[in-house]
């Protein structure tokens, strides 16, 4: 037996992950049992690894690549991720890992996974470690900038996760522009079939995912909650807000459909999650059970009618959005970031009892007025908004070098390339 | 762009979703940090969306429909059952919601995932709606008498959730008196594929939502007990139970095949499940381990012969029941009913403790004998069967009006008449 | 309506059932709220039903055949395991059981999860319901041994469940001296089709049980430790030592492949676990967390190189192992308790502090050196191999008699011979 390696396009893979090694030697420690009890770990990794696993199977012949790629950048980031964010808390130059800190990597990893969404099938293994590494440093940043600088309340993440993730995914995408897949279809260059679309199965297994992530969202937005009461009002918000999108994504995709008034998969796998973002960033609020489903009524509408008429109008000028990711993370990110600086507004300590103002507002303990975060909820959605297409955009431009392997047009939704296939 | 709503079928739907809006605005709040600790919710939230839903995507080409309208009907029904289930306890007409309030609305949607089971393929979506909406009414009410006025121990559900939704399911398919689909094989109107039956794979992706289902059970059945000690006794009693059910379906699967000794799919996805249904009207009684492993033989053995001989029978009479919900829920709901009244007589101070008497029993505290509280079980478990056949009858016998959109004979069984297909 | 049983070939397993039940009767009892606290039983609980099921659906015609002997082995051995485990520690004749006996339970059934995945496809189920109950009667034996006798720490069982399934695996194998299916290619005794290889969709849904197992690893490895910060040094090694074998597993699968550096769906579905196995044994240690970096590197590599070279050398000497189960638990689990022996070494009461260090290594209380610890760590990693070798070669030789029902060559990796297909 000799050992021969017949390829070594990954060689700097495995370069980048010794170098986490000796940085995990050089600053990390054990948290002791700090933070032992924090709520949502198990379920949050379900939602990352299962959940947006499965629900980008839904295209006929990109299941590999969808679930392959999924967990390789997803257990790549999230081992990234742990030190990025943790760089701006180090005490003694020395990171204390808990379970918080590794439900926290768990998060941070959904931008890239929503990017990935954006990006499906068209770009290579190559170029999506390379954007997910540095998309982690950049939201990383996000990230501290709305928590620690602007002080501003996202508990959920719609803002600093599922809008950064969906706008970075976008401005790659206006970088690489992409042209669809059909557009070939008068040139010899052309796949005899179109993959970029589902088989029966295909839609099945994508159900999985949505599924899951669908079940375990209350897990999620509510996860880093800092009471009982603030944690069981984001768990109930969260549920209302998707059962009441979930409710009117079916209807409305019915109402949209041209073929008597049949549902589309794509509608029923995106949209219904819409209410999730959409209430994350306020889910710890007092919006009201009522105003927790008018919320994810608003995201249904929002979501269905994106797909529906925005994603065409996008891809016909270059923005090709595979997974239709500005539908479910971006414009409901951008309205629970609305839908923030309104609730920050209204907020005052007799609505909210003065215990739970400040564990939601933290700068309102120093002063701070609703108007003031208010106006600090919207500067953190738009820092967001900028930061991720900016950064989004000029990764994509870094991607097209030749060193980072480029697909060909009949290369793209295709596992051929990336794997040994039955 | 101009939207055009090109189909209003569902149009019913969102005003009953706009209704749910108003409603929750006018009663209902957040219960601050009551019930908290409330366990066994998540797990619950995976059988209701990811069990029921996949155990239904049997049929080989109806799998869209199984989860989307699982999906449809149990977001619409946990908002409704919300109300619907505090309606009997409100304070100052104030509905105060917690996680136990959303636990107790999954797990009376599960009567009407149960229901949607028996018409699995031959009820239209307008049909399955409606259904859903009087069945969650009728439901509710029932659970209220068999809780409040009966006090009656079900903590599983084995009555009110189970045996409910099955015999309302029986009561509509005998109303609709639906001819099984291969009746008209000598017609002209005759599908060119029977579709009332499993693909391979259908039968692979359908266990997704069983092994769920059977995971998960003891979860469920012990989500409601009131100590820890009642708690671990409803978790092992459900565990054993499920574990004998299971060897005992195999068994005697193979045992009634016409085939050499083959095992049927559909006992394993369904009678290892019965011993879940079985234990759960008395899993946190002083049962013992031994008597669980008996009750668990006792459920396999019933629901196995129940799919063999039974559903054929009913079937031929016109009461159709796709999933054979009779086998899985009816009937060992209606065993473990009868062992409630059993295990209720024998219940005695000297065997549970005063405390964990009290705790299961409640109106033993206020003096009630053991006598009575089997006569109030069986009472209960009469008043179940009666109410659920009855309003099912009548709900299917209105299901019939043409306003709910019936299906023909040649679009039973079939994703087609919903969906939009790859 | 006459009741007819067909075929009798499970009957002695139902005669077992009905022993285990009066068994139970005569010994079982509730242990009241002890251990009610216990972590990770319900992930353990998803792992071996839905994350073994799955994994072993990648064959493309022996789906049916690996949920349903999965289901049926691990629902008997539960059961069986319980009783086996609490033999060792009986009170005045009695059991009690608690969840911590459930989850123990769960934990060693996985051992016979892991030996059927080396017999997957070439052992009838006859066959493997003698082995299973053999299995865990020894299986448990050494366990026994490891924990009370050479009092060692394997607190995720990578010695006492992993090598030893997969080392009773490869014993039974030898035993069979199976032939490949292959090997008769020139026979007239040939299957049309190879069925010894995946399909597209069996590889995908192969992946839903891979991801579980992968998710809820860290639960499985930190669920039986005895502290808050044991636990949380636990799940965080895990998680870390998973996500490197990962990242290592996709690179090295490209770089030995022989077709553009593809990756290879066998390695991504198991070789991504190795990590979890190779932390195991250590995972409650001080190992600190670039350790478990590095652990988990080199747990990628060696099951990578032994599915690539390995595997089909000890094929072509008669040792099948369907699912390479000597890559994923055997080696691995060697690894983990070699591991073990250099870290028990290591161990001193400045670094762990003496709780921690008496939490992990019972016997140092009682005055055993670090030197020692490390030698008994040793002894009880060669009485498993050992044991688990030799006990698995016996058994495979018992199931070679007639009455257990072998399976010829043609009915090999298929599900014909054990299921009505639709």
């Amino acid at each position: 037996m000799v050992l021969k390696f017949h390829n070594m396009k990954y060689a700097p893979l495995m370069v980048f992950q010794l170098v986490l090694l000796v940085l995990y030697f050089l600053f990390a420690k054990y948290g002791g049992d700090k933070d032992v009890g924090i709520r949502g770990f198990e379920d949050t990794h379900v939602m990352i690894f299962i959940g947006f696993g499965f629900l980008m199977t839904f295209l006929k012949k990109y299941c590999y690549s969808a679930l392959g790629f999924n967990w390789l950048l997803a257990a790549l980031v999230i081992q990234w991720a742990l030190l990025c964010q943790a760089f701006y808390h180090m005490k003694d130059n020395t990171i204390y890992i808990t379970k918080k800190s590794l439900l926290e990597a768990d998060i941070m990893s959904a931008t890239v996974l929503i990017t990935f969404g954006a990006l499906l099938g068209i770009a290579s293994g190559v170029q999506l470690l390379f954007i997910a590494i540095v998309e982690v440093a950049v939201a990383s940043l996000n990230f501290w900038l709305a928590e620690d600088i602007f002080k501003v309340s996202d508990v959920g993440g719609s803002m600093v996760i599922h809008a950064f993730g969906a706008y970075f995914g976008l401005g790659v995408s206006l970088a690489l522009k992409a042209k669809p897949n059909t557009a070939d279809a008068n040139t010899n260059n052309v796949p005899t079939v179109d993959l970029n679309g589902p088989s029966y199965i295909s839609d099945v297994t994508a159900m999985i995912g949505s599924i899951f992530l669908w079940i375990y969202w209350p897990s999620f937005n509510s996860a880093l909650t800092s009471s009982d009461e603030e944690y069981q009002r984001a768990v109930i918000n969260t549920y209302l807000s998707l059962a009441a999108a979930t409710v009117t994504t079916f209807v409305l995709s019915s109402a949209v459909s041209k073929h008597h008034g049949r549902f589309d998969m794509v509608h029923v796998q995106n949209s219904t999650l819409a209410g999730g973002v959409a209430v994350g960033a306020i889910c710890n609020m007092h919006i009201s059970p009522g105003g927790a489903i008018a919320i994810g009524i608003g995201a249904g509408l929002l979501s269905v009618l994106g797909y529906r008429f925005l994603t065409p109008k996008l891809a016909s000028i270059g923005i090709l959005d595979t997974c239709g990711v500005n539908n479910l993370h971006g414009m409901p990110g951008l309205y629970s970031g609305l839908l923030s600086v309104l609730f920050a507004a209204l907020a005052t300590k007799e609505k909210y009892g003065e215990t739970d103002l400040f564990n939601i507002f933290e700068a309102m303990e120093g002063g701070r007025t609703a108007a003031n975060q208010a106006l600090y909820q919207f500067i953190a959605l738009a820092v967001t908004l900028v930061l991720s297409l900016v950064s989004g955009y000029i990764t994509g431009l870094l991607t097209k070098l030749p060193i980072f392997d480029s697909l060909k047009d009949t290369e793209k939704y295709d596992d051929e390339i990336n794997w040994e296939l039955p």
